[in-house]
């Protein structure tokens, strides 16, 4: 028999985990994660992700997936006369601690790849930048700011990093891998007094890339920089020790995007052969 | 000299405290807001609160007040030039846990009593009804609901428990202490799907009132009550032990109210003798 490929949408806290890679004898999401579908399916599996979280960035709109063969995919509802899909999903969130949830479980169409599939990621980094605003019951996935922050300043040092360029110089660049990317939106809103969300999204990110650009917009914002820095640092082409990353707690990975069904295969190649 | 009236604006993510007031060898909130007052005036005083949260409840617009010797008020500053409000604000912060925030000092202007003056309470219950919605960044302020809700026929339930009643229906009571209260809003909104928000507004709450209203309303949601059984419970006029009081989890104490500055001690002597 075949495999059935299996879309896990996920939500996760990532406060108390080490990230989203298995590491030996640290707390991991996918290290849990594996352990409750070991525990469901009684087969061991590795689960592949579309974006590979850091220690203490959270998730609210992961994706996963993960291979099973086709009768112990089939076989899952028991006689519950559920889905397999439904059955999959009750089950893992049985077991699953509760700063990890699965929000949806779905058979993977043909072609689908969690990773090279995708067309875009977004991310939102979630700031407080007054005393009023400095609320206990977000500070998990806010970054309480020292300083008031300039949100003009900060969107108009923005603008020129949108687009296509290698971003070098906000990320820790890993060998042998390309840093170009396309930055599809780098936006500031003030939901409410007191608070910044900065959303991000782009085909793809390299390692630290959001709270690298995040952290050059806030050196604008806390005037430690004038706006026309961001766009020289990424002008420049060099890695610059000046670029802060923000620390984890602020970031949420929202959103990840695929194209309609037919397309997920040609996508997956075109990925795979530009980001190497 | 005479003391200074404090005015405290309070946050705090009520998980791990076991509610607001002070109990030998247990956290609470004001238990470790007065400790923390102790170390930066190095006085001992009693603080008191307006709406005076149980184990697990959360706030996000407490309202707390403290008597303070002023020489202890206008020496607040040392020298740092800041305004006594402003040191009090910083220095607490620097003290008190993660959990729990000053959002505002302001010196009360005569006849404020934190309590009595108040003219109305707003709390919100947050309930996820939906697996897709069981956010963990969200979970320790939202209650996981077991079963989809109908917000429909839950807001139809709602209507008439408005106004002046007696609520001793949904109340735990207090010896000699009037269950009489006035039922400003009790509404619902989805701001997304699996998600609801009920608004409670009322001029005071009795012990358990608010999660015994939510409650009832929730038994209408999940279709073990009919509509018309929350109102039939209030017009019985008894304790109802089929009322389902709904887990601390969900409940923010949001706001606190109070009149112009020249009705203070007008509303604070008619509440006294209203609520005994």
């Amino acid at each position: 028999m075949t495999d059935q490929r299996v879309r896990l949408d996920l939500a996760y806290d990532g406060t108390d985990f080490h990230g989203w890679a298995v590491q030996p004898g640290l707390r991991t999401v996918q290290g849990v994660l594996e352990e409750a579908l070991a525990r469901v399916t009684r087969i061991t599996v590795p689960v592949a992700v579309a974006g590979r979280t850091d220690t203490g960035v959270h998730a609210r709109g992961q994706v996963a997936q993960v291979d099973l063969p086709a009768e112990v995919w089939a076989g899952l509802p028991g006689r519950s006369g559920r889905s397999p899909e439904h059955a999959l999903a009750s089950r893992l969130n049985g077991v699953l601690p509760p700063d990890c949830r699965v929000l949806a479980v779905s058979p993977a169409v043909p072609g689908f790849d969690v990773r090279f599939s995708a067309l875009w990621r977004r991310y939102c980094y979630r700031i407080a930048d007054r005393r009023g605003a400095f609320d206990p019951l977000t500070r998990r996935f806010t970054w309480w700011a020292p300083s008031m922050l300039n949100a003009g300043a900060m969107a108009e040092a923005a603008a020129p990093l949108l687009g296509e360029h290698d971003f070098l110089p906000f990320c820790r660049p890993r060998e042998g891998a390309s840093t170009v990317r396309t930055l599809q939106e780098l936006s500031l809103q003030r939901p409410a007094p007191g608070r910044i969300e900065l959303w991000v999204q782009a085909d793809a990110f390299c390692h630290h890339m959001v709270r690298a650009l995040v952290g050059a917009l806030v050196a604008v914002g806390a005037g430690r920089r004038p706006v026309t820095w961001p766009g020289q640092v990424l002008a420049a082409g060099v890695n610059d020790p000046a670029v802060t990353v923000l620390p984890a707690v602020g970031l949420t990975l929202e959103q990840v995007a695929y194209p309609p069904d037919g397309e997920l295969a040609a996508q997956a190649a075109k990925a795979r052969t530009f980001r190497g």
